[in-house]
């Protein structure tokens, strides 16, 4: 709940926010764009996008592939 | 890795699929079709829509908010 908090300032203050994560948080992000148009905003906001990725993460042996989301959250 | 074979399965077979899942799935979901579209899918499929919404489940005290994801991935 804190990051939709967040997230609902900065979309007070400055009009959009872009709630990103990687991996097992990918869940959480979507419940702070959902929270946030749907029970915190009054209305005022939408999503406007979602894009999905395949980022790298760690280095030689650890080396893997890690799903992320970048949800555009704005009026 | 089962869940995109299947996925892929049905890209090939009907040229469209669209993943769903609910909250702690989301990012499986997501890993989904970031496997059948950058991996398996051999350049041919590309994620075409992908949308996020509450589901209210369970009844009664045990009635919760979860958030779903819909990708639809195609040609």
């Amino acid at each position: 709940m804190s990051y939709a908090m967040s997230a609902l300032i900065q979309l007070t203050q400055a009009g959009e926010v872009v709630v990103k994560a990687r991996g097992m948080a990918i869940g959480r992000a979507v419940d702070v764009a959902e929270i946030v148009t749907k029970r915190l905003g009054n209305g005022q906001f939408r999503v406007k996008d979602i894009g999905i990725n395949t980022e790298v993460v760690g280095e030689g042996a650890e080396m893997r592939n890690v799903s992320s989301i970048e949800i555009v959250v704005g009026k």
